[in-house]
């Protein structure tokens, strides 16, 4: 059973909108190696999970990444919307034609021909799609469970290091800085993945040697990850276990296979950051309410405060 | 940010294998109306929702939906998992061939050949899959997120009818006892839904007559069902907001839209059930472990008891 | 532009319902070779048709090839619901189970398990679906339009013969009288197609000697088939043109490439046969009315009579 | 069974060619909700119905609507095919190249390689292709047809709103005036459409109070849109039901859902306009013929003339 | 460039035909880890490889395993439409009616209603088809090419162990010995490939404990196995390299990471064994020759005689 | 069984990078009418080839163009790739930050923003991928096999043509030498296979006119096609058959089906040209090794050298 709070799991920062930038993100999204995928195949892998009461450690390792997923994919996703919202405007249409959504034959989403996905502003209202940076769907063909431990395993380190591989090639596409407080967070903590797929098959008796980590770059150069690492937040993993039974640090514990000098260790979860509903946009009729309709809408908002005054 | 809890959201119980029935549900799981696709589906809605302040409570409806729906398919994924757990052992193979795999050329897996969906014993070990009860995988084209506050509630409405008129007819192909559970309740639990966006629906002015529930399905009809109807669950949404700052109460509330006389509440969350690991499963090698690699994994599972003896 | 009659093409004979039947069938109507593939492709041929005026025959007649496909979508889709209609009650359920749906926790829908395609029962209510006898969902990167003229005529004639083969293997799988009588309809239709290929081919210098038609059937050893072949049905074409403009007469002459010594000829459209409405099934939910519901619709029902009788 | 006349069912302006507009238009053709979609649908929906004989204006709606979306799949798939034709060309390509296709190495077709859909060039010869605006094939998963009429008429609301929703962004796309007469046409006929289901599901009892029309959008700012309208196109309902049976009048009548003071009635079809041949484009090899060929296909066209002449 | 040799890679033993043992197979073939997948990772990995030419031996051995993985493709391939071929007429159907495809109305083709996938009698003749045991067709986004060398090798070690954990699937569910025969000699080939990778990444210092191989199966178990194993087959790795320059050996040589106390080696390729041509199937129209047509075909194939009598 | 070489089939000149262009060329690589689907359909022909012995000749010239299929692939892969790599400091980043990736938060890939497939360099290396010039992955769905000899091989003169026309306006959209060069090469073998499939044809009775070659373009005006088309290479067939049974030559003789006064003829293979390797591109991560493992890579290359100083 899950539970929802209305935090980010880490702060976004404010930049321009960049529908390029946002674009390149739907990779990390709706990717054969994004989000919404290691989130389904860690949901999936602890549902059908098999074996001997003492690897509980393993599940409840493979459990916490994923229940971690899913607060990435809301990250990622709601980084997108904030790359894609607002975009016809600022790019250069200053007299404001999006208030009046094609008035007199205004074009404001002209910007939509010529620009990554069309689709983010024809079928979606400038937010994030489950599809990837080529715009295809996201599939659950992607997802990998043999129910052979070992198989798993190494498939979860191999996805964990893809995923990271692609977003350090995003992050060589764009120095917007509302995508790259993202992508820099999350090339961090899918290392503190890796680190738990390493370790975990090193307790079954696997050597990494000097391959880890994967892809083999130096934090130092990436100003915005180097900062996070500098925190240690490679190093660190969450459990995310509401009622605290997780016993993923059996595994989560002593030397980094990073070969980076640090110690492993498990948390409950990270501090947050809060969560902001994204503005109107009448060019994309979202939400589209008129004026009566809003009317509406503003009395059910206005229950609770009577509610406070009169509270017979 | 989420969180997860060691429980499952409602009971399964104990039945014979069936993986005809398994199949079934699969439907459930990921077909194009069933838990993954709603899950998903409000998900991004909620990362993208747009608009006045005032329509926090239709944001908070929606994610609160949406993080129960992650919780279905946990509950759908293991059910689907029990009922095919075991099954080739149990169509009379019962001189337990699947204890020693293919042993001088036996066919322990020979189920796999006519039943269903061969992928259950082939791809996975006889757990969930992401695809549907054709063996379609699921699809991100499936996701309806248009940004319109009326078409997202009219599709929300739309998808959980027809998610509930599935399932309806999935009860009807089977009475295995442990399938019929996680039916009936998810029945029920897609009327409460229903009745949430038909209510949201009706605050902006729309008035549904006697059109709802959809189906048009008398509870009486459905033991398993009507057990829960009695307990007032079709009327009872569930925020799962740890903060507990939702305001979808003020949408849920009043008389249902379904017609039969109740009056809509909310609370945090049910109380849920435990969660239980599923035996090894030698003929699909899952986890697929031998004597030298089990015995490390008991090591990490005993350094937990090591330690509370020796804590310093 | 387009005018729908109350017809079937062809008349559609009566047997038991025969679900594996069904699903064959989907074939003809959803497979790669079947009749939504034709329709769509001699449409957008038609649409991106380019050249000379004196081109105009060889539009006229793909146009008028593709519009008789939509009929024939028309007709092997109304034969799969005929087949499906009513096959659960047919598989045994003596003591008519799907009046009362689910009552007491019977299973009239259980006959989905394990014939063909599930989804014919749970997304579909006994009724044809855009997909083929494997399941697979019809897809647009099946139509062919390169543009070339040779190469497009060349395209349909290997697409009619193999849209042949396939119903002559369907028509070896089943002597349910339903099927039959709709696949040996498509089997002289698709002949007659070929013969239009061909012929447009013949006029641009290709010779075909003996190889058709294809396959190389006999149609004396099936009886279906040899009622239609000797009223000549595989050696005319209809034009379906309401405004009869068409020129495909001018290619749709002389002597038929079949080598069956018949001369080719046109026609505007066949006589076609009544179109009925299915009864409701209750165990489908379909189309799922009550009491009430079922009053308004012959409320509206009865509009006409009054109106008859009191025409102010 | 259909019938068809060489008529546009809407003229289409002249205007240059416009490959991005062409591309956004593809959205409304084989997009999840375009028009190839719509037809599919509500064609799937009259096989498929089921239930009293009192029901039969309901099916006749949809098969008339159905019908309708035929000559829409013709009349946005020749409007892309306009936008593409001879766009290599007008993008100053002055000196005719394309002529003499590659000739001494030229490169008539580099216009493909950085605008919309490649696939427009490569694969389709300057031709609509049954694809959305990023590409994806139409698929057959698309087709909603649950049986129960309650949820396939508010499904079908639901597609008419959001077609005419995405059709109303491409208007904003572009000022195109080949690309808008069509696009203002069907946002126009879409809200006919919305009035029809909506006004389907009031006979059932549903009261829309002010939602309607979805989007809500004001068509005087839309000028192209506001001509037709005018003219009162949303508010009439065509049967194209040749043999005048339909008793869709029924339902479609009375005052207009969509809250515009307007009453609803119905016709047989509209006027119609002319349907030309597009030119040949020697850079595509399409039809490719060469003077040999050519020749050949200018006899074919003779024969009409010369037995006019002899009529012996 | 590529050479064919008319010979299989391994002999394939007769059985009777067994087409849902033909529908497992398929998942070796088509699946996304059968032999298709594994041809065209390497395929890719080998054109796109990059690096220090020191690094030529790791492309060596890749497209060493990558130009086997073709012959596996045609000795599984092969080994389907054995498995196929003549299975109508196997099913009972004596009195030979598949000489006379639907003589009077017979249904020699009726076994495909009721047997694993319909488009094996429908859609091929009785042969093998491009998709996986659950119908899925093969699709290109299987491939993994990250170019990134330790994690393409990580990935090749996972794909080749979940290849060979399925086909140990695959042995148990079927004891036909055509079936066995390939199978057995497959699961053999890929502990070959494991080794292959596996040794390679030790050379990049990683060591694999006890974990090697995947699945731990015991080869005495599977006598269609052992028989392979105790001729050392599991340790030698072929190069198909008919220019001889590969590098591979410098990398698989040494103890075999399998931990079963043998030395790896390299050898050029196998004997091979006789291919031979398919038997007509009538009631498949395959090949569909009447008896002018063979005559035709008869003539060409006695050129070579007539030449060989009269040389000049 | 298949051998390999360690040269291409054709050279490749050297030009500067040009990513549309690379994308342009996936088309032929990964689209329905690319290399990968002839390779794929004409192998699985081969293997599910049925009839008489005397069709022998049949069987070799599918088996012998399927062979070139796959050298093809590896050609139009490996011109790919050389389009690609580069490409991003090629775009004006002259001083060279691609040393150092992201360095101090550089952007070395923004290229990948805005230029074709974005996946060229977020998902693959700067290295080709199995998908179309619009991104969609290759399909098993594209394959046709009939079983039926006529039909498939009516299809396979269908597919190289069309291959051909797709080739021929590929062309005129770029003229960079690296992609011309192929371009150009495969135009040519394209007719070759045409004349292959044209003349098997003949041979039944089929007599072609003037309709050859398809599309009728005239060489002259191509200068690369020219050249290779003076050499003869449109008119011959090469085998590929390692053991030199293959009996094509019985079909391709005599004169050409094309018109151009050349007689065809049989070859065992051309000459081929140095397969050379990719050089590290350090923005990718490729190969992505460190001093240390660079180091052990080294160690590996070095083998051969002291072992053959020291042969003991």
């Amino acid at each position: 059973m899950y539970l929802h709070l209305q935090k980010l799991i880490h702060p976004i920062e404010t930049d321009e909108p960049d529908p390029a930038a946002a674009n390149a993100l739907q990779e990390g999204l709706g990717g054969q190696f994004g989000e919404m995928r290691t989130m389904m195949q860690y949901l999936f892998q602890s549902m059908n999970f098999r074996g001997d009461p003492a690897a509980q450690p393993y599940k409840d390792l493979i459990q916490g990444v994923g229940t971690e997923e899913i607060s990435h994919v809301e990250l990622i996703g709601t980084t997108i919307s904030r790359l894609l919202d607002g975009s016809p405007a600022y790019q250069g249409k200053k007299d404001d034609p999006v208030d009046k959504p094609g008035d007199k034959g205004a074009t404001p989403l002209s910007i939509a021909l010529d620009h990554s996905n069309i689709h983010h502003y024809l079928v979606g209202a400038q937010g994030a799609l489950p599809v990837d940076a080529a715009g295809n769907p996201w599939s659950g063909s992607y997802v990998y469970n043999s129910g052979n431990l070992v198989l798993d395993l190494l498939y979860n380190l191999m996805l964990e290091s893809t995923g990271r591989l692609q977003k350090c090639r995003i992050y060589e596409m764009t120095d917007n800085k509302t995508a790259r407080s993202t992508i820099a967070y999350l090339i961090v903590r899918d290392q503190a993945h890796e680190n738990a797929y390493a370790k975990a098959l090193e307790s079954l008796g696997v050597s990494w040697g000097k391959v880890l980590p994967i892809p083999k770059t130096n934090a130092e150069r990436f100003p915005e990850v180097k900062r996070l690492v500098d925190l240690g937040l490679q190093s660190v993993q969450y459990t995310f276990d509401a009622d605290e039974k997780s016993q993923a640090a059996k595994l989560y514990r002593g030397a980094s296979p990073s070969n980076d000098g640090t110690e492993l260790s498990t948390a409950l979860m990270p501090e947050g950051s809060p969560l902001e509903m994204a503005p109107e946009r009448r060019e994309e009729f979202a939400p589209g309410l008129d004026a009566e309709l809003l009317s509406l809408i503003q009395a059910t908002a206005e229950i609770e405060l009577a509610e406070a005054n009169d509270p017979s």
